[in-house]
């Protein structure tokens, strides 16, 4: 199939993965790392994900501090193509950017935006699934793509579905957008099965985007189609947006006004948050190791868990079945699956040091 | 106090270490680290706590590899005093070279035989047993230092006391030298108060030493006191000699024959065997995790056990209650102590890799 005329694909990579240290850092955050040993970064295999959909019609929005790396990893990609924001100023700027900029080379184009630092193994599906929601956009929905959970997982927000859209194949009405829930509503979440993962996939006409955020947030859509209209007004403009998440600018009041519709996504999906999360993307060694990087540089006596050997030294691990050990030239982190998520604070304690080289 | 007239420190190193891999190789072996943060090497604080007792009559025998390393170490030692072996032949050869070199010198010389690779924190008591135990040698005895158990060890060999010697302030006759037990018997000997640990330090007259030798083991008797006579032999002698350690040469059948008395010790006393070896020796940190160096390269998120951040790197934990982080610049071990016996697979693994290198 060939890609879907007027669709644009649009990348947000912002995010350091701190909870990835000492792997990523501020100056080569997660998107930029090869974290599923495929050769491409995550950022790579987002923009090779969309390109049966959208061709080179893609925009990545970074920060500016990153514009030279995001280029250099796409050299395909039109260097206009990837817009540098002065500083961060969350995802409605972003997106909206991004927005305007592709708004203003086809008022009638579709935008879907996705992440660059998400993985999804299963490209046929969600091509499918995006196809779909393109179609359903293109009728002035804003359109999420909802994740078939698999687990009463509590870290991500959910998208409750309602009846499904007249005429679709699959796309059912948004209810509401709720946060992360606590175990036990995630698990009624779960039973229910009116409720996906909401993994912050976005498909809706440009247009539709920021004339809904001229809504909720006039000033906002102004200034990123001001923007657009003239780039020299960049570094004039930017620093005025408001900071909010597209979530909060847009998605929910729009369901809240009955303007959002779901693509139900049969497919497996992984923000990979952490190193547990990390590993589950990668296959098992044959002595219960998951290793990134060359098994070769890693000796296991029982032992299990995940290791990265990225400091070009021989890595042991002796006796411990949970383990996560992360080998760079300058840090070295031990952990357990377990606490993944702790590995936050390790950052967090490096910076109230001073050690900016580390983070 | 001054020196002890006649009396000579004889000091084996030898062994690898091979259980603190990757900080001890088989060309760096523990004798020649600084594993109690002390400001000296196991081989010099041994030669330092020797000092009070001998002067400068003090003889290293090591393997022609590390001769180079031990003078270097040992300044103040005249280089004659360090015996370097053609190849490994066990204790009884490198101790009974020492004594057949101080025999010529003295033929009524005592010596005390102490491994390198030892710790025993309280000077003045260990003084007070290595003078009880050179008085007693002279009479003709062989004498051992049997260490107060603290704890029921399975990890070594104990020495079991019958009477008093005569006249002895503590010395009493050794029955006989047994194994390392199981754990049930370890019990029966800590209970007994029979038992004392053998930490296989040897006070004799050299003499006597070889003397005893001579009966067992004529050859190798012969063998040591022939290089001792003419030093230019010990390459074509040394490979000939047999390979028996000093316990089973000599020990065993003294005690049998009713020869050796045992010098009980009330010090602390330490062979750093092992990681969690040698966290006991080192002071716990206020954050409950034990750092061999730099504390400061050190960050710590609920977490408790050793690290020896020797690669030059920060080093991170979180979440492990009893874990063992051992970085050097081309190894990184991590294991728990309660595995830290099993860091010899290790060794063993990259042995049949061929990765003398790392080993």
């Amino acid at each position: 199939m060939s890609a879907i005329e007027g669709f644009w694909g649009v990348v947000p990579a912002g995010g350091a993965g701190t909870r990835l240290w000492p792997l990523s850092r501020a100056g080569r955050p997660k998107f930029l790392l090869d974290l599923t040993s495929s050769g491409r970064s995550l950022l790579q295999a987002t923009v090779d994900r969309l390109a049966p959909l959208a061709g080179d019609h893609v925009v990545v929005v970074t920060g500016r501090a990153h514009a030279d790396a995001v280029r250099a990893q796409l050299p395909a990609l039109d260097a206009g193509r990837v817009l540098a924001e002065p500083a961060p100023r969350d995802s409605m700027a972003a997106i909206g950017l991004a927005a305007a900029v592709v708004e203003r080379r086809d008022p009638e184009a579709v935008i879907g935006s996705f992440a660059a630092d998400h993985v999804i193994p299963d490209q046929g599906a969600f091509e499918t699934v995006v196809r779909e929601a393109v179609e359903v956009a293109r009728a002035g929905h804003l359109v999420t793509v909802g994740i078939e959970p698999t687990h009463a997982a509590t870290g991500f927000g959910y998208v409750r579905a309602g009846d499904r859209l007249a005429g679709a194949a699959t796309a059912l009405h948004v209810r509401q957008f709720v946060e992360k829930p606590d175990a036990e509503r995630a698990e009624q979440y779960l039973a229910s099965g009116e409720y996906r993962w909401n993994a912050g996939m976005f498909v809706v006409r440009a247009a539709t985007l920021l004339d809904l955020l001229a809504r909720w947030h006039p000033d906002l859509a102004a200034g990123v189609r001001a923007i657009a209209a003239d780039p020299d007004r960049l570094d004039e403009v930017w620093p005025g947006l408001e900071k909010i998440a597209i979530d909060h600018a847009v998605a929910e009041p729009a369901a809240d006004a009955g303007h959002v519709v779901v693509v139900p996504a049969p497919f497996t999906w992984d923000d990979v948050g952490d190193f547990a999360s990390l590993a589950t993307l990668l296959p098992e060694g044959a002595d219960g190791l998951t290793v990134l990087g060359e098994a070769a540089d890693v000796t296991v006596v029982d032992a299990g868990g995940v290791v990265v050997p990225a400091g070009g030294r021989r890595v042991a691990v002796v006796g411990l079945d949970d383990v996560v050990v992360v080998d760079t030239p300058d840090a070295l982190l031990v952990t357990t699956r377990a606490r993944a998520q702790d590995v936050k604070k390790v950052v967090d304690a490096l910076k109230a040091e001073g050690r900016t080289d580390l983070t």
